[in-house]
């Protein structure tokens, strides 16, 4: 069956595991524990008020979609009309609309190994062939178009910050990647959703250097709202009618209370102090985890340290499970984002504050001096 | 490419159409006017105080899952272990549950014509055949085993009560049809969403027949929650483990305040006026109508009125536009739904109260009785 290849979501089923124990450590979590600016409770609570429980139209709320594209204008300097903007549910959402529009059966869709483990699981389920492409610190965990030149893909998907590695893009290679793909004629589609969690480098849009491109983002990660279920897909412009075709038929609409409680979410002063929060978390993960294992790359932002492992194991995932069973102290293990020597891997999420790691990073301190004691 | 074949869902363009004027009288909506219960309210404001904003379980929350259960004891006396339903964003996200977990690429999943358009587009873009077989007055607009018996399909897909035509499928018929599915090793896929808006027969639920079916069903239509975006699906207890891998890949989990929301939905009192409503203006509605059309049979239950049109067109579409040009009269033309005589047929919601479609008979009955007239 078309799903036989769909792997779990490892890391929702440790979520699960971890709340059996009352004090576990939280590292597993790949969702903010900030809340949403006061405003958008604020709207929300007159969006109730207002009886805001009809569908709004496919493409979303006008006034929001203009408020994105006002963002683009403002962060990007990039102009980008509001017909090109649909609104998702979550950008899970968003996935199904970019495969569908760019991808036909048994077509290859371009993946970095690790990666996102939903972005393979969408394809298989739409008879797409991932095609992964090995990564690692040689380029800052970027693809880069020596890989491309090996691969024969329809689409390339690439995530900046990434997850799991936090890693950036940079400037002058998303450029030559936007280049090498619109002349091989390869969809680009660019999952954006941590734009904004970025520490010091400044996170570009791959439609400052092109509009013939596919933008995922959303609300659920730098604006803290994941419950809410609302995600973003920007298409170029002659695709803007498929796209709200596909809406009506597999949304009919991205949840209504969620759009109107997003027109607030764009609040500078909140979302900087929701930056410097996780700046601040990473610094200490950062600085504590590379006294204990070794981090390849200091992640430019998202909420994600890529940690190999591999001088305690060459089994993450025993050893994910190892930790949390016997320190209480939950991780990822690499094996849910790809093949690519994941094994050696755990993912960290600085996604509770520094009281709560820092017991996490006691615990393990104590735990691995004895264990390597032992052996 | 696969989005080719997907058809434009034309009542969301019907819909925008009619806001152009001021005046317009709405058949085309096909969700509810009324509101959700005050309780559903309540519990909203409660979910966002209480800072609601995470992700819940790719399941959804076990505490809601746990009053569906509740529901189908009480309401169908049919005993669904809680760990067989799966909380999805909209009936929408359902769909695709459904499909991905019965069918392959290439393989068929049968439907009637008319149907609900989203099923075929649905089946398009995962590269599901659509197989269509005619229904009409002669069985009630019900699917039987004669029509069964003449296509190859690995699924069936009903829907009872129906959009657009708002039969219900009998005891009997319901039993036949799933024992024949059973036999042929036929996925058995029934959507429930209108259940509880039934006027004379009660809804009976495939489950109390068969285990081994899908249920789809939500809070958009009996609920008055549409724009919350949340369905559920009935999975056999074989496939709950494949269906949660799927639900945590494509949707990561329903929308949570939707979740919080829905705990309070099932407000008995409350959605006895909802229906008694909804009959009160069916019945109005039938009867005026079928003193200007020719109605095949009287809906049992949903809010849709099939009206057969074929005294003043031979193209309902065209005549649509005609009543909403002319005297802002906003209907579904038949073709939405499929091609069988569809062009004779125009869908009338009853989605307003009474005194805003008496306005729109009277139009109709005007405008008919002149351009009769006028030929």
């Amino acid at each position: 069956m078309r799903y036989d290849d769909v792997s779990s979501f490892i890391v929702m089923d440790i979520v699960r595991k971890a709340q059996k124990y009352q004090d576990s450590i939280h590292f597993e979590i790949g969702q903010p524990d900030l809340r949403p600016s006061p405003k958008v409770k604020k709207a929300l609570i007159e969006a109730i008020d207002n009886d805001r429980f009809s569908y709004t139209e496919s493409l979303g709320l006008l006034s929001l979609r203009e408020k994105i594209s006002n963002m683009y204008k403002e962060d990007y300097n990039v102009d980008i009309d509001s017909s090109r903007i649909l609104l998702t549910p979550g950008t899970s959402g968003a996935f199904l609309v970019a495969y569908t529009l760019t991808l036909n059966n048994n077509e290859n869709l371009g993946l970095s190994d690790p990666s996102y483990p939903c972005y393979k699981n969408f394809a298989t389920m739409l008879d797409i062939n991932p095609t992964f492409m090995n990564i690692d610190k040689s380029t800052n965990y970027e693809l880069t178009i020596k890989h491309l030149e090996k691969v024969s893909i329809q689409a390339l998907q690439i995530s900046s910050p990434s997850n799991p590695t936090g890693n950036l893009y940079s400037k002058e290679n998303l450029k030559e990647l936007l280049l090498y793909c619109k002349e091989k004629n390869i969809a680009f589609i660019s999952d954006e959703l941590y734009h904004g969690l970025t520490y010091e480098k400044k996170a570009h849009t791959a439609l400052e250097f092109s509009d013939d491109v596919f933008i995922i983002n959303g609300f659920s990660k730098y604006y803290c709202m994941p419950g809410m279920r609302l995600g973003w897909i920007i298409v170029p412009k002659n695709l803007t009618r498929e796209a709200e075709k596909i809406a009506q038929n597999i949304f009919i609409s991205a949840p209504t209370l969620s759009q109107y409680a997003a027109l607030e979410a764009f609040d500078k002063d909140y979302l900087n102090d929701i930056k410097n929060t996780f700046k601040k978390r990473r610094d200490y993960l950062y600085n504590e985890l590379s006294l204990i294992f070794d981090i390849d790359a200091k992640p430019d932002g998202a909420f994600y340290l890529w940690a190999n492992v591999s001088k305690f194991t060459d089994d993450s995932f025993k050893f994910a499970e190892e930790l949390l069973e016997n320190i209480h102290v939950a991780t990822t293990p690499g094996v849910d984002f790809g093949s690519n020597k994941t094994e050696q891997y755990l993912r960290f999420a600085y996604t509770r504050d520094i009281s709560h790691m820092s017991e996490g990073v006691e615990r393990l301190k104590k735990y691995l001096y004895n264990r390597k004691a032992r052996k």
